[in-house]
């Protein structure tokens, strides 16, 4: 892992948004499952997953037998975290509001949950357990009455699902769920099949066929961000243990070859210190192939003059996990800007949110925290104004709306305020 | 104007989002801003403007010389409607909270305004004051502490803006103003020239280039929803003064060819008296033509049973804006889930809202009111999920995390926890 200046450094990722043919393989994929519905699911779960489905949807008796397959210590520990994301979830939560004026009008907002949303899960081993989690329970606690999730099987060849993605379903509130992925899986929560409703809104993470797909069917329904490769930036003084540091990095290196573990130190001592112990931990992991090409790629020791000037280089950045491992870390928290979430002080490994906390997994990717939040309650409602005016109001403020209107060229506008001016004021007079 | 059975509709608008001419266009002057900067946007004005811009920038002394060309009951219009947008959205607003745990952990949510944010307003005859008040305020009342407008000169040829839109971006707290247009503006926000630093964010309407141009350089910013044809849905009893109604709909008729403007009720009468009424005053519109063709392609009178069946018909158009004129408006309110802006009773007339009742007038179009809402002060902010785990938090619950994450295959997540359990669990001990 180098050690640099801060000032020397820019991440540069080119992020691969898809090859024209997959494009247009999964517009053909999409349209196909548009006009032909279920008969166009059963196909290409035959074609691509080697599949013969018979029922679509995953039965009750299946949701029920997973608890048995699953191990006491997973089910005990998914139904804390699920728990605990719920209980950080309802802290987001907001209700619809009115504001009475004197003249005897109301204004307002109401604030409600969409009414159908759907889950992608993957299958295979990017099937988590967490992001079922993660991208459920934030509808179930907006109050959104339909949550249904597609996965595909679990295994090339056999049409069961992973009974931890099931019980991880279960757990946070969805019981309809159909063992169908890919694109195809997409195109039916947009536009619906015999079997499988049109939701409003989908979300999960996928491959770039999955991701694709949701980019195409945007406008039809809404999305959730198409997620980017991950980021860990780490701003820590000489007080942080090198040992923990470069575990943490590691963590978010061993994600992808494209994710970004960065740590930003005034600490000569401990970059070093960092560097080396990276380098021992990579030797013995699992993963050791992605993790190291991350860390050569995209990882990066930056050294700074002072933890204020590395909390301007981590605004840059604006990373989606960010640690702040220091004495006194909240001293630091009103000066960051931009960061899909903070983790303070030593306890707070990343892998304490990813899984257990509360908060929620899914963070803005890419330098998109400049802009964008944590997946959260608010993603699964929508808001609609109420404005009830008075006569008295009307009569009251008519002539300033027909003013601006007239100034805008709108004519029909004015008149529409107009007309009731005549009448209800005569009616008054 | 066309009477027919409600399950007889369906509204189908084929909405245009550009030829492949006018995308390559775009592209085209987009990198080309993105390499020359500054150059590259006085040359776009010569060509597209046909003027010559000496300074970007417009200064103070023509701000301030603004509000002498404007009337006096215009420049007080606007600044009472400005002041009932910004009480309206004050109460959008939301604060950073945090949640402290018994284990001594804190989790939190940092609410925070978006840094810079450009908002884009349309020269010529499109330029509304009003939309400069509902773009820019809430992203005042957020706390954005730089917002920047980009407007072409009001006439070709000739470099000034409209006072009317200097004096609504000044009264709305907008003092850095830049004489540019097109989707070179929307490149300069994004991108930043010499003169114009880059923005997180860029809102605003515009015609097809400017939509295109915020399509091509989202991602690298955020963009608000790209606006769609407009619509108006009145849902009405035979207690609605087939006036006012007919006023309505055509106030949203006469925005665009391919707005659409919908009646909805229970009474043959009022059905019969509303066709007639907008027979009638279609006659003297300025706007006569284009009015006639939204009301012939895109408008109609759907009869229903019941008020009851009309909301359901409303909830499947999921209109941007919807008035209820009937007894008892409110009775139906908690029904209606799908609408950008709910208008009740017979003196809360659709410009009532457009102008200067407070809520916004930019909500989302073509029925995507199923998942989005008006814009509001949430548009401007962005969150950070905070998470400070305690030593007791993480000797507690390490296990789980660890039996999750290896679960998941993710190995030095946790090692990640793993190694803080070894050393701290000792320390403790």
């Amino acid at each position: 892992m180098k050690i640099m200046p801060a000032n020397a450094f820019a991440l540069k990722r080119e992020v691969e948004y898809g090859s024209p043919e997959q494009n247009e393989s999964v517009q053909r994929i999409i349209e196909t499952v548009r006009r032909e519905g279920d008969a166009a699911l059963r196909r290409y779960a035959e074609q691509f997953d080697r599949v013969t489905v018979d029922e679509l949807r995953v039965s009750e008796a299946e949701i029920e037998s997973a608890y048995a397959q699953v191990d006491e210590s997973f089910l005990a520990a998914i139904r804390e975290a699920a728990d605990n994301v719920r209980r950080f979830h309802e802290k987001q939560k907001r209700t619809s509001w009115m504001d009475l004026q004197p003249d005897g009008s109301i204004l307002g907002q109401v604030i409600r949950p969409l009414r159908r949303v759907g889950l992608y899960v993957p299958g295979g081993k990017a099937a988590y357990p967490s992001s079922v989690l993660m991208n459920a329970i934030p509808a179930q606690v907006a109050g959104v009455p339909e949550i249904v999730m597609v996965t595909p099987p679990a295994t090339a060849g056999a049409a069961g699902i992973d009974p931890h993605i099931l019980v991880a379903a279960s757990e946070a509130g969805v019981r309809e769920i159909y063992r169908v992925g890919g694109a195809q899986a997409v195109a039916a929560l947009a536009y619906g099949t015999e079997s499988i409703a049109a939701a409003d809104k989908i979300v999960g993470p996928g491959n770039i066929y999955v991701a694709l797909a949701k980019r195409y069917v945007f406008g039809a329904v809404d999305i959730d961000s198409i997620a980017g490769p991950s980021e860990i930036v780490v701003l820590a003084d000489e007080t942080a243990d090198a040992a923990y540091v470069a575990a943490d990095l590691l963590s978010q290196a061993e994600h992808d070859e494209m994710a970004s573990a960065i740590l930003i130190t005034p600490s000569q001592a401990l970059a070093e210190a960092v560097q080396a112990e990276v380098a021992r931990q990579l030797e013995t992991l699992p993963k050791k192939d992605i993790a190291s090409q991350s860390i050569r790629d995209y990882g990066a020791i930056l050294t700074v003059a002072s933890l204020e000037e590395g909390v301007r280089v981590v605004n840059q950045l604006a990373p989606e996990h960010l640690e702040i491992i220091a004495s006194e870390p909240f001293q630091y928290l009103s000066a960051i800007e931009n960061a899909g979430a903070i983790f303070l002080g030593p306890y707070s490994s990343e892998p304490v949110g990813d899984y257990f906390a509360g908060p929620n997994h899914v963070l803005p990717t890419n330098g998109t925290a400049r802009f964008s939040s944590p997946l959260n309650v608010d993603d699964y409602m929508k808001k609609s104004s109420v404005i009830y005016y008075s006569k008295e109001a009307l009569l009251q403020n008519g002539d300033k709306i027909i003013a601006l209107a007239k100034h805008e060229g709108l004519e029909a506008h004015a008149r529409a305020i107009q007309i009731r001016l005549e009448k209800e004021g005569k009616s008054r007079g």
